[in-house]
């Protein structure tokens, strides 16, 4: 059973493999390196048995066109009690989760931000079903969504494919999040991401794409280079509740964000990770549920490491000014 | 003038550079490639000329053993003023700070580990040095030594170094961990970190060496497989304010752990971090400095950006029993 600890200092949560038989210094590689073609890929259609019994799955028009299946090697075990306990001032449980994998596609050879808009859309409404299925688990707290693109970005497998994982705790990112944005409304009575959003509209200089429901941007303070975050335009906590309709417009500007970093960086490796309210906040009125893109540009070193301060040498103002222009 | 601007959200800073004249997408190698020889590298004897002018050296019977000058592509300005302002809901203010290079050794055959332990315990002093020197100028609040082993950990030049970053502002990671310790504090008036300490000893399966001054342990809740801490026994908030005989104990410290793993894992790219009391709390009760050591084993990818979360596959145990059995 994988194990959750917690860092006494800073409340932070790590998730420790316990595998045992092997050797320390024999890190794992949880799954097989990226197979370069289609004739190995347990993701690809024929091969369904090489996969965990599927959870989801759209059949829409007869073969399947997405399917959602737990992760062959999860990071978190479903089955188990939380079993909290403490060793001394430490505090521990049993890793207790869900993980699972979106392929996204039976397509081998494309990548997201390839497929047409429709069938990103059933991604993301994949997304939300997998969500609200896994709420009604009392043992969670969070469910992260997210996508690894390419091998310098984490992806272990080449067949296009995103993960999420649901937890029993809150992260420490998120909560920070939560806490920073219910500072602000407890102060102005308005939400930070409201107000983000209409002061970035008005100023124009770091907005890179807009369609009637959400606004693409290069934020203020980005981490990385090309950093960029999908909002939409109307104030809600919680992505699984979003409007039916709004899955289609956000797979309209994610498409749109995306083919713009693949034109601008040559289909750079990137990460992107849905930012929402935690199963408690839900209804919140201080938070505000988003998309963030995070291309690979540029390493975590030891001055990231120490300082969490990110260096970046691309100004976000430039950044958008270059993809707003390019044709997608 | 490069920039510092603050996440609304989080109230982490990053550092924009402004560089113009290029594009956005030629994203700047600050330094040049690794040079795989002495003979092009800036930091070999007789090229002194090709550095920004020292701003400490070692010359303990004669020649340099050791240099500190300013980094030629440094990520803050070291001279202007703060000029901090707003910009509508934004913060932000000019990007002033030191960025220094300590130069390890003249040798460009060695890296730190190889040194004797007197040689890295003038590293060790320099470190002290340069933050007494930096903390008269009232601009700053904390220094952030650090170093960058290995291409793969962000080293952009081959010959041994570290770097210190001087700040105006308390960087975010610092602050939590002051918050999260203060906290602590307040309820048992105790230091966390001389709890830690205690209980490690005692209970010695994460304790990879001991000298008389110090322990090197892996942390109960590491961030990444073979994260290795060094601790001083004695508590003490500051790195610069330590006892003049420390710096020897802890040269031996770092050496064998430093060792220990280069034998383990093959000399893998790492990073270390000193972590010190930012220059308010100077003499705080509840915070303890000390060495994080961060083998780059790993790749941070979607679930750790957006969550904060790490996933590692070697229980701390496990690295420490490995470790503490290799000859150095």
């Amino acid at each position: 059973m994988p194990e959750l600890r917690k860092d006494p200092i800073v409340g932070r949560w790590v998730i420790i493999s316990t595998e045992r038989g092997r050797r320390p210094i024999d890190l794992p590689r949880p799954e097989p390196p990226l197979p370069r073609t289609a004739a190995n890929c347990p993701f690809c259609p024929g091969a369904e048995d090489k996969t965990p019994h599927e959870v989801f799955a759209d059949r829409t028009g007869g073969a399947w066109s997405l399917r959602v299946v737990p992760n062959k090697f999860p990071a978190l075990k479903i089955e188990g009690q939380l079993d909290r306990q403490g060793e001394g001032l430490y505090d521990k449980m049993n890793g207790v989760g869900a993980h699972e994998v979106i392929i996204e596609t039976p397509r081998h050879d494309l990548t997201l931000s390839d497929l047409d808009e429709s069938l990103i859309e059933r991604v993301l409404v994949a997304y939300r079903e997998r969500i609200l299925d896994l709420k009604k688990d009392t043992r969670f707290r969070y469910v992260m969504v997210f996508k690894n693109q390419g091998a310098a970005a984490g992806a272990t497998l080449e067949h296009t494919h995103s993960q999420l994982i649901a937890l029993p705790v809150v992260p420490v990112n998120v909560a920070e999040m939560m806490r920073g944005a219910r500072h602000y409304f407890e102060y102005k009575e308005r939400c930070i991401f409201c107000d983000i959003i209409k002061q970035e509209i008005a100023d124009g200089r770091r907005v890179i794409y807009e369609n009637a429901g959400f606004v693409v941007v290069a934020p203020f303070a980005p981490k990385q280079p090309f950093e960029t975050w999908v909002l939409p335009k109307a104030h809600a906590a919680t992505y699984e509740e979003a409007d039916v309709h709004s899955y289609r417009l956000l797979a309209n500007a994610l498409r749109t964000a995306l083919r713009k970093l693949n034109t601008a960086l040559a289909s750079p490796p990137y990460n992107f990770m849905l930012h929402t309210a935690p199963f408690t906040d839900r209804g919140a009125q201080h938070f505000h549920w988003h998309v963030e893109i995070m291309p690979t540009l540029t390493k975590v070193a030891g001055f990231e490491w120490g300082s969490g301060f990110y260096i970046n040498p691309t100004p976000p103002e430039d950044a958008a000014a270059f993809l707003r222009d390019l044709e997608t």
